[in-house]
């Protein structure tokens, strides 16, 4: 019989909803493990979070990216709470992964769903979205560089430092470009500032044109990040691939969700593309501490999230390139997409999306679901 | 006979397409006044831009502030051509102008017109979209510093620096309140991203909350820029105005123009609100090289912020609040709106908006308009 691959996951609960949340997905990712029989899996518990905070001072123990590196990927929940100041929270522990761990390219893949509809008249419902959004995740105006001057006096100055290097744009512009070489329309839309911004942003430029070059099949437009809102309300059919910075791609991303209708579901991958460290998987919504503990958060997001992580993990054994065939994981990751296709389709939705179901309901109907397609 | 009042206007119309919409909106206004006779308005061309800059090395001349100094206000077209980087022409023109002049509130009303709609499902079409965009003009994320390192080398590094200081936000914040409280809802949003931004962006929050207790009468919420995305695609009828900074609301109001399908003749005013400063009032589109010189471009961008220019400068004699008649000029500045909402109404557009009409047929419908108004 020959060995089938062995996936060890680091889950991360965290705060909110995402406890609950993720562990509507492990139970969706194990079901998926036990019907198809082309993988096993193993979700290990960091409880680390607000609550770890609360009790240690940390959001997460000293050698907590030591005991990350021993596992081949993480499902993040989420972090946040409302007695904590976001910034503490968020670079207390999401942040201080994120950067550290140098999970240097943030995917989000937007697309439309069967029974979710786009806000947009402009949007072809034949066509619908479908869009790979790149976000810069180690550097930029998320350095976490500044600070304040002359505390609560009238003439305090304060300053956000956004730094950006050759080696981290030229790293995460031809990820960007392998990811739109390997879809079906093979183009790439650099955004930046660099009308106004005329450091970071102007390198942004001169890197992108020096990486394009090692692309020849790819073509590629250059977009300001104001404009680009623009394009992608107007002209959604235009948009294939985009790479963009830290905060100029999570505001994109946000709108790009909303605007296919999905910021309910939408799936985010924290990825070190050169795979020395293990990637994170997290859904896009936050602990929603509004609707904790009432079981009615929308599961779907981290069904999203752990296709996402499948397909990656499913991939290390052959490459980091995001086009290649990723053998059980992979394979895993379409099956949990069809059946979120299925689900959603069936009308099985959580209120945010207009449906009556909690997210047990919507958990037993993806695993039957699972179960059926196997 | 009363005296009636007399506007000194400076016209910098600048590059591209600018003296083609600065032109049709100089004959706008004129007919305007001719009609009226409430007041008497003389324009000044100022020929700054890039064919300055070809032949003096500058954009505008040393002593261009002081000149500026000596008008009412400044109508402005726009800045940039093909062969300038874009930084070189915006910072030697436009940049160069709204900072050093401290015209520090940029105000983008967003609405729709009728003829015009929204590509958005989620507007009531009863209702459209009614938004006071009030963007921080002078500071933030436009402070015009940071640098590059080891230039061309692998190693090289580049930053943006973001400086905020507790008078520029506080006296933005202070203008947004007021703004708000002119309106009929009393609502105003403040967007940071102090999630991940713990300088400059906590510090806006924390004046935010301060100059909250001047306003009882307001009500205000706080939302985080990539979120705020999401809402104005979900529930375009929470807001009423919104304030933010410098880089956030240059891309929330391009969105938010985009949303209301007026991105092609959106407005936008740079205020001093202490009017030590003549107010510069601009078109929101760029100099759009592509259409120049075939007598396309769309004049209502450029009619519509003569208008905000009609209002402020006829609200100078009365005092800086936004909400305050301002006699003839803000009269004049309603006749003006009433009859673009005609022109639109009657289908009478430039190609950008689906119409068949050219610029000068756009101007002349207004024109006509304007005097059967009369
Ligand atoms: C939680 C927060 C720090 C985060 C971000 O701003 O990066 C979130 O908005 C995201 O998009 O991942
Ligand atoms: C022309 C450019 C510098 C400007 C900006 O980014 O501020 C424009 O986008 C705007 O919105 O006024």
């Amino acid at each position: 019989m020959p060995s089938i691959p062995h996936y060890r996951i680091a889950s991360i609960p965290a705060d909110g909803i995402g406890p609950e949340v993720i562990s509507a997905a492990i139970e969706v990712v194990n079901v998926l493990a036990d019907t198809r029989k082309t993988f096993t899996i193993e979700f290990t518990h960091l409880p680390w979070g607000t609550a770890y905070y609360k009790e240690h001072g940390r959001y997460m123990p000293p050698d907590a990216l030591d005991r990350l590196r021993t596992f081949d990927a993480g499902l993040f929940g989420s972090v946040g709470a409302p007695d904590v100041p976001d910034h503490i929270s968020l670079w207390g522990l999401l942040l201080a992964i994120r950067g550290p761990m140098q999970l240097y390219a943030n995917v989000r893949p937007i697309r439309t769903f069967p029974g979710i509809k786009s806000p947009l008249t402009t949007v072809d419902p034949a066509k619908g979205i479908d869009w790979v959004l790149v976000r810069e995740n180690s550097e930029g105006e998320y350095s976490g560089q500044g600070g304040r001057s002359h505390l609560r006096q009238p003439w305090e100055t304060a300053t956000e430092v956004a730094i950006f290097t050759r080696v981290g744009i030229e790293r995460i512009m031809r990820f960007a470009f392998e990811a739109a070489q390997a879809r079906p329309r093979k183009h790439l839309t650099v955004v930046t500032k660099s009308n106004s911004m005329r450091n970071g942003m102007v390198l942004w430029d001169e890197v992108a044109v020096e990486v394009a070059k090692d692309f020849p099949d790819v073509t590629w437009d250059k977009m300001l990040v104001d404009a680009m809102t623009v394009r992608m309300v107007a002209k959604p059919d235009s948009i294939d691939t985009v790479v963009g910075t830290n905060l100029h791609m999570d505001i994109l991303s946000d709108l790009a969700a909303a605007l296919a209708g999905s910021i309910g579901i939408a799936a985010s991958s924290n990825l070190d593309p050169t795979r020395k460290n293990p990637s994170l998987f997290e859904p896009v919504h936050g602990s929603a501490f509004d609707i904790t503990g009432k079981g009615v958060a929308n599961p779907v997001a981290a069904f999203w999230s752990a296709a996402e992580m499948l397909k990656w993990v499913g991939k290390g054994k052959t490459g980091a390139d995001l086009g290649e065939k990723g053998g059980a994981g992979e394979e895993a990751a379409e099956v949990l997409m069809r059946c979120i296709e299925r689900v959603c389709a069936a009308g099985i939705m959580t209120a945010d999306l207009g449906g009556k179901e909690d997210t047990r309901g919507v958990t037993r109907a993806m695993c039957d679901e699972i179960r059926k397609t196997a």
